[in-house]
């Protein structure tokens, strides 16, 4: 038996604001981060590493909410809990006291997040497997044993989706064989950051056409007048083969994202990402019928299986936008990837940020292989910032992620990054 | 000109579960707890104090979201920020970084209820009159100023707003002089916890309706055959004429809520409350359709104005209850309470835990005098449990709640109580 001896935590910030990388809309100076949390045991084994991203202020808060899970966590047996993870996602998120800070949303879901994908990794170490693998190579009951069906059980029951499940297990070996020989198909937001001059948005979206990527993503919400001389840059450079994608990032109303999708029509946005606040099921729903036949993309900020629950249920969102630290970790997005399967929506992950796209490359290859079967009107965000600082940075080729090969959940920083950009007192800050 | 000089924290919480006062079926063993701030300037003035009701473990992590607001308000200029609540609320609520760890729901936006709440409890006791008075006497443009109306205008515009609040302004002196006459309606929740036996539930429902209540509420969800039979030993005790609200806490999925409440029909329940997921807008609207003429009431846990917004538009509730601490201050549940007008929704809100009595019978009266100008169908919940800490404690007469009369938002505890119920070592705990 081993046991879990300590949960460590790392307040780490990238000093991102200072280049106006990652500036949209609603966040114009990003600093990114990570509360980020190592899981110890008393064997020999590896550590088990995990996170939550954040975009500055307000990390130290995100580290206080991991740091509240440990007496849940420390002494406890790590065999037993990584045999039953289903159990282990149980114990954190019903905690009949933490549960009131929620419940099951904000700083305290997502902390959880952290500390199970921790395990998880701690769990694909320990097989010598990367995560997508270990996941992938689950039954169709064990893959159900995982998931929470409380308040989902109207929209799916647990035996619909070991039906689900099933269906998608005859070709597993060879979706698995693809993922290895071609990878996953990406798509980029590089280009079109909110604080870039027309020169470096026509130069980088140029360069991501060359690069193999078929689809970029434009930030817009700003002033309508810009984004319709953006859009129609890179339209031009694209153009009308290649998707553009534009993301208002909860910018507008109901109304006004209606007007302005509008006026942006002309130039075949592929999807409009975050048209409105996260929380806003009825909102994207309206949104969705009257801007057809665009298509309405959100996911990133929506707190929980719930809230995803009725985004489908509604029509309210025709693509499914996962994100690894938002909530409960590798168990509640496996029960996100059940919905859009159930629904027939495809998930198309958000990444960037710090890391994200290490962790989420493995729940799209997971539902490639084992959930949904497909990669038809599937891409997976692909930003290129800060993949120096982790162990096993996401490799790109011809515009798809390739399959990770190392062991674990892609959640690994690198040691002197640990140091050098721990808040306030780490090198790159002081 | 005052400036603020300091936002000082205290993690204050009350052993509870030693007695199983306030548990129920998702929440068995409750430790009320305060995080809690006070707002302090360098003139001569009173202090600012405000709180957010937790339950126990994580109260820190509540404690450590509000000392991240203190960077955005120390320093600032106490007068100009009173003199304009609205900005105040926006630049808490909209800050670039903050703003990702909710969006708008959770611990941080908890916390910003806290500070806004100090806040107003400051400006109440600068103008030297109750939280309430203070409200009622501002004019419809003010109150509206107060509001953030992102994400609320497809079901509510300013001018609609303006537009309500100018409807029932005539009355506004008629019902203040109702108010401090006769007070507020009440119910009460004592009776009912899930820890209470038999006994003590027929005790304390006779009390109950000796003492002028004309509705108790009684927790359900664990068991339905305990729940038929407390139900019916409620009912047998108070008569037909008195309401029986009953309260599952989240407990169900949407089915389980309908069977469960169809079997406790015959007992005539007035509402049931909380049935499922607090995000599940979709769920609650299937379940009100299909349990009526019983209604749904919810809001205790609903994270912030948008999900009420959709709550009122898909029918979902038929009682609004607001929370004093769960969203981000008096600024939004005055959002809030405009919503319930709008749709013509009476507002009966929460409390109970520590201090919500307190704190939310201001939002009540306000509701009375100035927005829905209504007490038909509306009571706002009593419970009895650790008024002795406040400086203001409420005051219950015949089943109603005395206005209060002294100067701010009834949200201050005594400095003994400070002392001997901080965590960890305060008296209480050592």
């Amino acid at each position: 038996m081993s046991q879990i001896t300590a949960l460590d935590t790392f307040d780490l910030r990238f000093p991102t604001s200072r280049m106006l990388d990652g500036s949209d809309a609603m966040n114009p100076d990003p600093d990114y981060s990570a509360a980020y949390v190592i899981v110890r045991t008393d064997d020999d084994g590896p550590d088990g590493h995990g996170f939550v991203f954040t975009i500055g202020r307000g990390n130290d808060v995100q580290v206080a909410a991991i740091d509240a899970l440990r007496p849940l966590l420390v002494g406890a047996d790590a065999d037993a809990l990584l045999a039953d993870m289903g159990s282990a996602w149980r114990r954190l998120v019903h905690d009949s006291q933490l549960r009131w800070l929620g419940p099951e949303k904000g700083v305290m879901h997502m902390a959880i997040g952290a500390v199970l994908n921790a395990l998880w990794d701690l769990a694909a170490k320990r097989a010598g497997v990367p995560l997508w693998r270990l996941l992938s190579g689950l039954s169709p009951e064990q893959i159900v044993d995982l998931v929470d069906f409380r308040y989902l059980t109207d929209a799916l029951e647990p035996a619909e989706a070991l039906q689900l499940l099933r269906a998608a297990e005859p070709g597993r070996e060879e979706r698995t064989a693809d993922l290895v020989a071609h990878g996953y198909p990406a798509y980029t937001t590089t280009p079109g950051w909110l604080g870039y001059d027309d020169a470096k948005l026509a130069r980088l979206t140029r360069e991501a056409v060359e690069a193999g990527f078929t689809q970029i993503k434009l930030k817009v919400g700003g002033d309508l007048a810009d984004d319709v001389r953006r859009l129609g840059i890179a339209r031009e450079i694209a153009g009308p083969d290649i998707r553009i994608a534009i993301d208002a990032n909860q910018r507008w109303d109901v109304d006004e994202a209606v007007r302005w999708v509008k006026e942006l029509a002309p130039f075949d946005p592929w999807w409009v990402e975050e048209p409105t606040s996260p929380d806003d099921v009825l909102g994207h729903a309206a949104i969705a019928q009257r801007i057809a036949p665009v298509r309405v993309a959100t996911g990133e900020h929506v707190a929980n299986r719930v809230v995803f629950k009725q985004l489908l249920q509604a029509g309210a969102t025709q693509i499914v936008q996962i994100d690894a630290t938002r909530v409960a970790g590798v168990n509640e997005n496996l029960a996100i990837l059940l919905l859009a399967a159930k629904f027939g929506v495809p998930v198309c992950p958000h990444a960037g940020g710090v890391g994200l796209c290490e962790v989420v490359q493995h729940l799209a290859m997971v539902d490639y292989v084992a959930v949904s079967g497909s990669t038809e009107n599937r891409v997976l965000e692909y930003v290129d910032h800060l993949h120096e600082h982790f162990a096993d940075p996401v490799r790109i080729e011809n515009g798809r992620y390739l399959a990770p090969e190392r062991p674990g959940a892609g959640t690994e920083i690198i040691a002197p990054s640990l140091v050098a950009h721990r808040f306030p007192d780490g090198e790159v800050w002081s």
